[in-house]
């Protein structure tokens, strides 16, 4: 077997076989095959496609490339989440505490951000004291006391996914439905996911720019993960805009604390509550609830405390400060600098979250480069969303930096450049789109 | 401009701009596009294709990326001949003293063999003493001299389709239409040819299997030609067998020498007629004959002592020995040292060629690796060739070393099993093809 004839294979449209694929893999991560091969490779699957069977195993070969966790003190199924990416995407934090609340156990390895998608372990990081670097050994004794952690720290899960997205990343080999849904996979079922719930993001800002984009990679992800043996369940949401009010890590965590205190907004709670549904019923702990009892408990306890309870103890458990009074303490404080003002009358029609995302990194909120700083306190602030009424003139959003960081006029003056071309304002209330577009099982 | 970009646009089947075509080629020339961008952007135009204008533009900058020869001594239009690679190939050695005896003045420029492809250069070097180191400067001495010079030091002509051709070869994307034809048409056109007779081989043993799909490399290399204001013909032969009687440098020569002498075989002569006839008309030396007229005085000059006279001037300007009855001198002489015999009744339907070649290289008239040293006694010789009866227990071809040279028992046996392959006998006569299966302009 030589990975020239490969290439061909899928050149000509053939399917390949789990040996070649086995073969593939191993030789990407033992750095036996050339770059120069495997992009062509790439780009002959991007292509031509690859079957179910063949995304399956190319899914197993990466996750047994690295580490495989076993999570053997999980209680249930030990299940995951995963977004397809983003902005203003503060789920996770509220989720964690929230499905925790009902019994249902979760070990998150969560990355930091890169690009215009903020990365949780980013905001967690943002309270003073909140420690991500978790090991790998001490994820059973956090789930003992709390039912949850979240680490930043994660082992060498997937390696051959990493190096075939940097390469992906250069030359051209994205955008494919069987290389997007395998690189997913791979780093679910490496960390151990026996469930796995799928937030699929489309819209204009997210990387599937319309539903039938969206369904298509929510099916392959799907049927991987039957194939794999791991129940899966893909949820469509909306990303025609940001979510929630905030963007920025601060201002997001803020966002987190209003919405596990019963002040969320709610496009945030929507997404949470369906996520969060799916998640305890897979991992077997709906306690017999029918479907609409369980969805009422799980947004009543947003705003009952339990949530707000059980988020106390996972900031606490990893080392973030509380203040007496239960608020979080932040690293650094949002400054708000600028508004942006709209320069037409009318309604919003759609808010570009790709653009948003990008003026965010801008302000300073995420990283253009691995090795960049960021500051905590910087983001974004929006006083209108699709649908509400503006005139010209009226504030759209709020830029902010924090207070310990400065931040050039010229990237401010790139930012609101940004935040005004994500804005689309029109004459007539555009069509309600919901923050749910569908359920793919 | 990126990279990236452009690998995108081509997998989105776009067409590439020419500034697009020009950054890449340069690129890869200076070495700041690496190599796995490039090879992702050679499988997107192997599976989504090139138009003719992008075609062209790639044929023009790989021969803008080195040498581009200047030809100001030849008299008429300097022409150009390529073969896409042929088993028995002895075309040029006949065709240059040939086509010299109407006044047809040529640079030839030939690399050597590599696979199972004979080189020109390897041929004429089986002649004692022939140099075909002949510096590019020294062109013109030649040139006046008989009219004729072959150099395998060729200047560093279209470098960007070397490096380009070297990445193909690995990466499964050798087989597209516009990569094969612009890289053709690239080397003829830095030589400095501006007429160009363009030999498409077609067959079981042929880089192009079948008339339609020689018809289309034809049709390419025509449409780059005529774009690029180069008159370009192609005729297209026929390679459902070794051309002509031997396979294997010394023994090549030796047809050579019976062809030029007027004892050539009916294929050999077919093929030499027909390029001659193109090369001549296209140089305007065709002095008004007739096509009919003119393709007679071709076939005529094979026989009465014009074109050997013509030959004896190649071989003795360039340092070959001859003896003093005006035979060539060769550096070995080829040993028969084994028969193989059909091991059926009938007749034979096809020898394919490229099996055969493939043994003549075992046998070592070839090189597997560039840095092999070759036998130049080494091939093969058929006594039976495609419409021939043979009975079981008929030599069907004879193996040759050369008496200088060893060649060890595994080599001649794994050699024998080729060529057993190679032939296919059926029952009945196989339909006749011609060597000239077309000729497109």
């Amino acid at each position: 077997m030589n990975m020239r004839d490969i290439i061909i294979a899928k050149r000509d449209k053939k399917s390949l076989t789990d040996e070649e694929i086995k073969f593939f893999v191993k030789g990407v991560t033992d750095g036996s095959i050339p770059d120069y091969q495997t992009s062509a490779l790439l780009m002959a699957i991007v292509l031509n496609g690859m079957d179910d069977r063949e995304m399956t195993t190319l899914t197993l070969e990466m996750a047994a490339s690295g580490t495989q966790l076993e999570l053997p003190f999980i209680d249930g199924i030990a299940v995951d989440k995963h977004s397809t990416g983003g902005v203003g995407d503060k789920i996770t934090p509220i989720l964690l505490p929230l499905i925790a609340s009902f019994g249902v156990e979760v070990v998150k390895l969560s990355g930091r951000g890169l690009g215009f998608t903020g990365g949780t372990v980013d905001k967690f990081e943002s309270i003073e004291g909140f420690n991500v670097e978790v090991d790998t050994k001490d994820f059973n004794k956090y789930v003992v006391l709390t039912g949850m952690v979240i680490s930043g720290q994660t082992p060498d899960l997937a390696p051959a996914d990493k190096i075939l997205y940097s390469l992906r990343d250069v030359t051209g080999t994205v955008d494919s439905i069987p290389l997007i849904a395998s690189s997913i996979m791979s780093k679910k079922i490496a960390g151990g996911a026996k469930g796995i719930v799928l937030d699929v993001t489309c819209g204009s800002g997210a990387f599937m720019k319309d539903y039938a984009m969206a369904k298509e990679l929510a099916e392959a992800m799907i049927k991987i993960g039957n194939l794999a043996g791991r129940k899966t369940v893909a949820v469509i949401t909306n990303m025609d805009q940001p979510l929630g009010r905030f963007c920025g890590n601060i201002l997001e965590m803020q966002e987190v604390f209003d919405t596990v205190t019963g002040r969320g907004e709610e496009d945030v709670i929507e997404v949470v509550t369906e996520l969060a549904y799916h998640l305890i019923t897979i991992a077997g702990k709906d306690a017999g609830m029918s479907p609409e009892v369980l969805r009422n408990e799980i947004r009543a306890r947003l705003s009952d405390g339990t949530c707000y309870v059980k988020y106390k103890e996972l900031i606490e458990s990893q080392g973030g400060k509380m203040t007496p009074a239960g608020y979080p303490v932040y690293v650094d404080k949002p400054f708000d600098c600028m508004h942006v003002n709209s320069p037409d009358s009318g309604y919003v029609q759609s808010i570009r979250a790709d653009l948003i995302g990008q003026a965010s990194v801008l302000l300073g909120a995420g990283r253009l480069k691995k090795t960049d700083s960021i500051d905590y306190g910087a983001g974004i602030g929006f006083f209108v969303k699709v649908g509400d009424k503006v005139e010209r003139g009226d504030s759209l959003c709020a830029l902010y930096h924090g207070e310990k960081c400065e931040i050039s006029e010229e990237r401010l003056f790139d930012a609101m450049e940004l935040i005004l071309d994500a804005y689309e304002v029109g004459p007539n209330p555009p069509e309600k789109t919901p923050s749910i577009l569908g359920v793919i099982t």
